[in-house]
């Protein structure tokens, strides 16, 4: 008599650069970070396998820790897939850690922080070394300013003005813990952390900041984008090139309340 | 009667991504930054122009702030040629900065201080985004004993055990005016500065350190490498992608004693 065979729940995290792909998830043509996942996962244990991700980021943005989970039947110690998976992936993507988590934890349906940076060069020319993962401006910011106005989107608010048109979700209310503006060098890095984050929220973002920076906005009209609650109240979308998806702290290890 | 023309010296601050160049050097195969260079300047002159660069970095090398002039008798003026040649460049290249100079100034006819970076990617797997410009190990170094090493380098030395066999110097002296270690996060910033550097010595000088650090060797046995004088007492050529070429500080405008 067979024992039944118990699937377990193996949790990786996953950094990518994601210049050359065509973001996240799966689409009809194009590689994308998912796929890639897919196919070694597929390679390593010779049966399809389907990832699910905790952050679809778009074409072009990086993630030094996006999470994703899948189930296997395979009895390889959790720790070991990082490293085989990564023999089977190409150098733009790697596995950072992979672990065993309970077989109804998913990504997408506990409470966690999310963290972000959005990285701008600042010079009168681009800099090639770091063209992949900023964006270039050569316009001046005053730092001073878009730290007032950052300010102001700390919190619990109603980011509808920041999220793209189009895009559907139940509620745009979300919690921003933090909004820092870290200078580097030539470097200037915004560095967001919230409970969860609407499409493109975090390039909208920047973009506005931007026009704060640039003194096409007052730091003080932030309460009055929120107010707005519609795209065309907040500054353009920012590049995806200069996004990098940083990491997730994950609250509790059980499914509760979630924002969307 | 035609006045005669004149030509003038134009220096360029190049910044370079050395991923995807067969190094700076024209090559029979393969392209080069200098190759590019030349034909971006073709191109905006409609002549055949070549440049002469001050350090010819390896294939896979990178640079923030190389030199290289050319003549011309074009009348555009001096700052201008940045804009125009970047216009004509690939991304991964960037005229940073265009100025005219005398007549007689040449990059490699004047006393210099160059300075490089080599950096070091530390953890248990490689970062993608780190992974064009760092050299990844898993294994751990002890940066302290690599600090203390490092002090027995810095001053004037014969560096023959830190050049590649087969390179043709007529004198392998040279003075390293400081060599420090800097940690940033995972990233250990092994950054030199000195008025001349051997064929591949930065990376001997990495390849050594790491050595150290990995208690492969002792700090105190610095001053027996050096005093060896052949390439096989040092360690091992670490690879191009973690070394930069910062920059160069030079000295004086006009032609003097220089090493080599």
């Amino acid at each position: 008599m067979e024992s039944e065979i118990r699937e377990r729940r193996i949790r990786l995290t996953v950094a990518y650069d994601g210049t050359n792909y065509h973001g996240w998830q799966i689409q009809d043509n194009g590689v994308t970070v998912e796929s890639e996942l897919n196919r070694a996962l597929g390679e390593l244990l010779g049966v399809p396998v389907k990832v699910e991700g905790a952050s679809r980021t778009d074409a072009g943005v990086h993630a030094m820790g996006n999470v994703a989970v899948f189930d296997t039947a395979s009895r390889m110690a959790a720790e070991k897939f990082a490293y085989a998976l990564n023999h089977r992936l190409p150098e733009d993507i790697r596995i950072l850690r992979s672990e065993e988590v309970p077989s109804d934890w998913h990504p997408r349906r506990v409470n966690s922080r999310k963290t972000y940076e959005y990285r701008i060069y600042r010079g009168e020319f681009p800099m090639p070394l770091k063209r992949l993962y900023t964006h270039f401006t050569y316009r001046p910011l005053d730092v001073e300013r878009m730290r007032r106005a950052a300010q102001y989107l700390v919190g619990e608010h109603d980011f509808r003005s920041f999220c793209q048109t189009g895009a559907q979700v139940q509620s745009t209310v979300r919690t921003v813990y933090s909004l820092e503006l870290e200078e580097q060098g030539p470097e200037l890095v915004i560095r967001v952390c919230g409970n969860g984050f609407l499409y493109n929220m975090v390039r909208i973002l920047a973009g506005t900041l931007m026009e704060v920076g640039q003194g096409k906005r007052e730091p003080e009209s932030m309460p009055d984008v929120l107010e707005a609650r519609q795209r065309g109240a907040a500054g353009p979308t920012a590049p995806a090139c200069g996004l990098t998806l940083v990491g997730y702290e994950f609250l509790q290890h059980f499914p509760q309340n979630f924002p969307n």
